[in-house]
């Protein structure tokens, strides 16, 4: 017979979103009793895995997320893997044959990578995926290691951030891109151009435009890859940067609806349709805060938003949610150059139909400008022409950026006007900031405000 | 006779306040003249002054604020100084005789050191206030060059980052306050035992809750203080932190109505009690934006908010203002560590007989803390215990915290709650910020709202 185990709170997957609903839960109620299932007994900072590539990190025991962040709070940890589960029943089977009795049932499943099954050539080839579990990675990076020539195929954040590890670790590196530019996602046209100068300097090739028709294999080993413009490109390894899908295979099994991204389908406190049982995560559909439609977009920081609402609500609605859908904020770095972006580009705004408003300010992070390690700093801010309501802004610039995106991610959530933003408030500092003659998000709506009311004379 | 010159708008005072007044009325009113007096050809960047002493400026060549920033708007700007106003006449007189008529008359004559005419000696005994004039600077820089030991007297921002230059320059530096601990009016005791730690560090002796006496001199050189407490330190200078008030001379001897702290009266839309008067910056009364006093804060970033403002409200209200007060937000750097405050301090609170909680958080600035570069960030967080509204917010950390407290300031204006912040959405990067599930302001969130939870079963 196999082992009975009974929980107040069952949730199924480790990562950020699964261990952030553990310990959150056990926050809002200390009496229930939180048991997380996961496979591996280490999880990695899924955004940090470009790192271990290259010297920042160096090796994937430096990136490991302690268990302790879950266990501390009281929740307890398994290492198992849910395969079924009876909603009617309240009760989940796992791989070892343990059957979990649960009241409340998470799934925090997560996201895998996309990899097209219609590329010619195989994984064995030397073609690989960036997986977010440590074995997948020590693998990966044993396997390209004594190899010289990497190809990147991918354009996004991880394809290049990838790319710029790989590059510095000393390897030649092609990226290869089906989009007009690298990041087009997340950056307008001027701030990819920014970024896509740097990886020139770097000495990484940039294909875009370009899409891969066939892996070149000798046997088991890469040897280049072909474009479908008939381009070959000699390579020693391919590393897909394209993207991540949800893993929602169990939940699509026991007929839980998902979305047109295949997320789980969730209310905005995570509640999906079956009563008692939620999704958080990237495993969960989003909704994107302006254009209401369903997003790929994936995060850590949305994942882990999504699990302090799921825990709190797990029981009682214990706090109205004051926003509705990811407005898909991230941040990066190219070089010494952080880029960062939050809402809706320009282009994607024109592509909506959307009748907006842009302003931009290109000024220096510390003032005065003589200071030593001043960079530039530019700052866009795209806005409804009507209200001038802030719906998007981009910044690339120095370390601030960082935080600086934060900024105009709490003006989009507060639904904010240029007009508001004309006397922000703001701290200011020669060794940290912009002056407060030219801070920047100031001066972007400043330039907002200028265009729609020379309009209106 | 005297020359007769004629504009729309006349502006007295060319610091932050004043310039940022001209070049924004021109941007709402293209068609106005604007005419900005000021005394000094050249103006400095106020909050960069102490870096002049150190290596980080050393010279104050490299701290102007170009004039063009006035000027390529279409406003003009005369080198003068206005020494007497004719409200009812509209005409200004300047101490070179010319005479100018107005329409709108804006006040932005800034702010002077405070020097206590009580302690004895004097300023060419060797005892120097820290003046915003480049001739001044360029005059005290030249007086401390060769000499060793230095006194600073005052342990507000300015004191400490004077004191830290000099140390860095090879000075012995002995600071001297009255108050219990650096920093105090914007931080509470745990951050500024973190900010003396450092000082210590250094090699800077610190002196608090001391009274100064008196200024030893030999004819015309410093010897030493005299604290009233009896302790003599010998010193070859003496500079004074101990703050600035209004420079409202002129004002006061036309009648306008001053505030508690001597600032003109304004209301929230800068203008003064006098028909067509307006008054901006250092110069105007403020008020706190929590405590509802009137406050001595002066921060060039609060000048230029209110200088947006009052350009904009010269001819009509062009938009309505959607604070009123000062939300006090400020940071700065000691050594490699930024401190940044907003709002109101625990203690302050506490003194205003407030019922608050307080949540903190401490973790790190990238992620993982195996990054290099990696630094310590603690966030306080402190709420009104009914509705859990954020009215202060701390700092200590990397770079990255000079951006982070406006973040915590738009949280103050916007008059968020705790519970709106713990399912905030941010970007997170291992490069650039805190990890997804220890961001410190969510983290110092949800300390405020279990303590308050908690209390409630």
């Amino acid at each position: 017979m196999n082992e009975k185990i009974s929980t107040d709170i069952l949730i199924i997957g480790g990562g950020p979103a699964g261990m952030v609903t553990a310990s959150t839960a056990k926050s809002y109620y200390p009496n229930k009793e939180v048991i997380l299932v996961r496979k591996n007994k280490e999880a990695m900072v899924p955004c940090a895995i470009p790192y271990i590539f290259g010297d920042k990190l160096g090796d994937s025991s430096k990136n490991i997320v302690p268990a302790a962040k879950v266990t501390e709070s009281g929740a307890k940890m398994h290492f198992d893997e849910i395969v079924d589960v009876d909603f009617k029943a309240k009760t989940a089977t796992a791989a070892s044959g343990a059957v979990y009795e649960y009241d409340k049932l998470v799934f925090a499943t997560g996201s895998e990578p996309n990899i097209p099954c219609s590329i010619g050539g195989s994984q064995s080839c030397g073609v690989h995926a960036v997986p977010k579990d440590r074995d997948g990675i020590d693998a990966l990076k044993k396997a390209v290691e004594d190899k010289q020539k990497a190809v990147i195929i991918g354009t996004g954040f991880i394809g290049i951030e990838v790319a710029v590890e790989l590059k510095e670790h000393g390897k030649e590196v092609v990226v290869i891109g089906e989009q007009d530019r690298v990041l087009q996602n997340a950056l307008d046209a001027e701030f990819s151009a920014e970024a896509e100068e740097i990886l020139a300097v770097k000495g990484i090739k940039l294909i875009k435009n370009a899409k891969l028709k066939e892996i070149l294999c000798n046997t088991d080993k890469t040897t280049g890859v072909l474009l479908e413009n008939g381009e070959k490109i000699d390579t020693d390894f391919v590393i897909l940067g394209i993207g991540y899908h949800p893993q929602t295979e169990l939940a699509q099994k026991l007929g839980l609806r998902v979305g047109k991204k295949k997320g789980i389908w969730v209310d905005e406190y995570m509640r999906t349709e079956e009563k008692d049982v939620f999704a958080v995560g990237d495993c969960a559909s989003k909704q994107h805060f302006i254009t209401r439609k369903t997003t790929g977009v994936m995060l850590a920081s949305t994942s882990t938003a999504e699990a302090r609402i799921c825990a709190a609500s797990l029981y009682k609605i214990e706090y109205i949610k004051g926003f509705s859908g990811t407005i898909a904020i991230f941040s990066t770095m190219i070089g010494d150059r952080a880029f960062a972006s939050v809402g809706i580009t320009e282009e994607e705004a024109l592509a909506e139909n959307m009748d907006i408003v842009t302003g931009t300010f290109e000024g220096m992070d510390k003032h005065p400008a003589s200071l030593a390690g001043c960079q530039k700093q530019k700052v866009k801010l795209i806005a409804t022409r009507r209200g001038a309501t802030i719906i998007g802004g981009q910044i690339s610039g120095g370390i601030s950026a960082g935080e600086m995106i934060n900024v105009i991610g709490l003006i989009i959530e507060n639904k904010m006007s240029a007009y508001s933003l004309l006397h922000l408030q703001v701290a200011t500092h020669p060794l940290l900031t912009a002056a407060p003659t030219a801070y920047p998000i100031i001066k972007a709506a400043e330039a907002i405000d200028k265009k729609i009311y020379s309009c209106q004379n």
